[in-house]
């Protein structure tokens, strides 16, 4: 029996949408136990008497807020539903962190609390996008866990994102490449240039650079950079894929009849391009590197994709991806 | 009467293309002297006998085409439409240089050929870009030119993208913001953090921090940041642009009648979608900080966007934009 630590007071519908998603995913992961951190009268009530097997409320105090600053956050709020869950985790009364609430802080609880993986120079930040290629999508990392990278980091990072790639996303051989200025060998400054000749002599499937454009099309299934650049092109393919989607929704709406009957008919036409930018199948952003999975998926997040970050905690789990990420990392010393 | 000399040959529909777009913008521009270089019984046989005043045609025998490498080929390809008309720029025999070629060979021909202007640290490449707030969209600098960058560099750019954004948009005070990977003021590497503290002492109208995602949404009129991020991050945004909207007409058109016939009742609509991220009427990416107006646009452009940078660079040379930045960067030295 494996089990989750949950930050049940994380983003903007905790914690009915994480509780609902609990029981949802109970039936289906059995062997999993639940481990609900947070205001206990608050959970208690929202999970029925005959549901109780299986899930766990410790009761916490505070919490930490997106405003909080994250470092600062996790050493005054002792008793915050993400802390004491990071605290189990680091404890061994819990095997995985999970929380839909301040990523500084959830990262800082990672890193200071769990703690890095031994012969991890330092852990990075992982999500799974959509790409036009296949509903598979891709990993990027770092998007942020790091301001500053150094070349042997990039190299652990497509390390860990490829075992991730292999075990969790079943893909058998998966393809790494590094974001850079160009696709030509000698492309970047002496960062990625470096980064570059190390990967080439790694044993990963390294296809060289890609660059910005490359990654919507899906030209790998593990795409690796520095961690300034990784949340800067994450967040800029974020914002344009919300505006374009928005934009385009409010045209529909907002020009008479016409337009409207139009969106109503095209509709069906539009499921294929929803179901491919239904990020929620692919869980949450997870950060690698440290002694146990921890995983965030966005404040705002509903039921599904919270029940699919649970799926996903589950498979990590059962494939012991930190289990083998330890291995690795001891035999490459 | 100021003269652009036009590469002729740079681009997918060169040169009937360039010369439709030369024909159609004359009448607009009456002081304005158009130098085509390239394939001279090509070019000549498409501009019609009556049309030849303020038409200047140079013979050149070569082209430096995509997949040459920037530097080299500006040095072996000395008779190559690009580099001839630089070198009329550079012995003042035009104004201002134009191509829809080799990005880094027009590039190189700026800085090396054209040269940067006294006082200019590093010239820097900007484009426009469509945004959700207004039509008018925003600038980002530098995307590219430079593989590394200095938080003095930065400065400079942003200065030079003010003065545009002024002179060429018409934006009485633009804003001016750092991409960043966070809000707040400490964000950053040593490079932004940096950067930041010294655009906070300048006189621009800069309102700090933004993210990725901050970008499209149109939160400020001017973005200044890292060549390598600037890089990825508009090539990020091309490229799930481009995705997006290729899968959703992929979606309407291939699912059978009803998705159809709904998007022809939905075309009204989405004009406005359409007007929004008609980025033909910004013009071309300009190299800024070297002696002249070097203006690229899009390879695969057609003569819409041709015809707007042909305006977007009389405008630059009818403000003196280059002149502005001359007083600017001797006066602060």
């Amino acid at each position: 029996m494996k089990k989750i630590a949950i930050d049940a007071m994380g983003g903007e519908n905790a914690p009915k949408a994480i509780i609902d998603a609990v029981l949802k995913a109970k039936p289906k992961l059995k062997d999993i136990e639940f481990i609900l951190f947070g205001d206990a009268e608050k959970i208690n009530q929202l999970i029925p008497n005959e549901q109780k097997e299986r899930i766990e409320v410790v009761a916490t105090s505070e919490v930490i807020v997106d405003s909080d600053e994250p470092v600062r956050a996790i050493r005054r709020k002792k008793d915050s539903s993400m802390v004491v869950a990071a605290n189990y985790v680091k404890a061994g009364k819990a095997d995985a962190l999970f929380s839909l609430g301040n990523t500084g802080a959830l990262l800082a609880c990672g890193i200071f609390i769990i703690g890095r993986i031994k012969g991890v120079e330092r852990p990075a930040l992982m999500p799974t996008l959509p790409s036009a290629k296949s509903e598979q999508g891709f990993n990027i990392i770092d998007v942020g866990a790091n301001a500053q990278s150094k070349p042997e980091y990039l190299v652990q990072w497509a390390q860990m994102a490829n075992f991730y790639a292999q075990k969790v996303r079943n893909i058998q051989n998966p393809t790494v490449a590094l974001l850079n200025n160009g696709a030509e060998d000698d492309k970047g400054d002496p960062l990625h240039q470096e980064a570059y000749k190390l990967l080439k002599e790694t044993k990963l499937n390294f296809i060289g650079n890609v660059e910005g454009n490359d990654l919507m099309e899906g030209k790998a299934d593990v795409i690796v950079t520095d961690g300034f650049t990784g949340n800067a092109t994450l967040k800029a393919i974020e914002g344009t894929a919300s505006v374009i989607l928005r934009l385009l929704k409010d045209s529909l709406l907002n020009n008479g009849l016409r337009p409207k009957v139009g969106a109503l008919l095209a509709k069906p036409g539009l499921t294929a391009l929803k179901k491919r930018f239904d990020t929620a199948r692919y869980g949450g952003a997870v950060l690698l590197g440290v002694n146990a999975p921890v995983v965030k998926t966005h404040g705002r997040s509903n039921i599904r994709p919270i029940y699919y970050t649970l799926l996903q905690i589950d498979k990590m789990l059962s494939q012991d991806l930190v289990g083998e990420y330890k291995k690795y990392f001891s035999e490459s010393r």
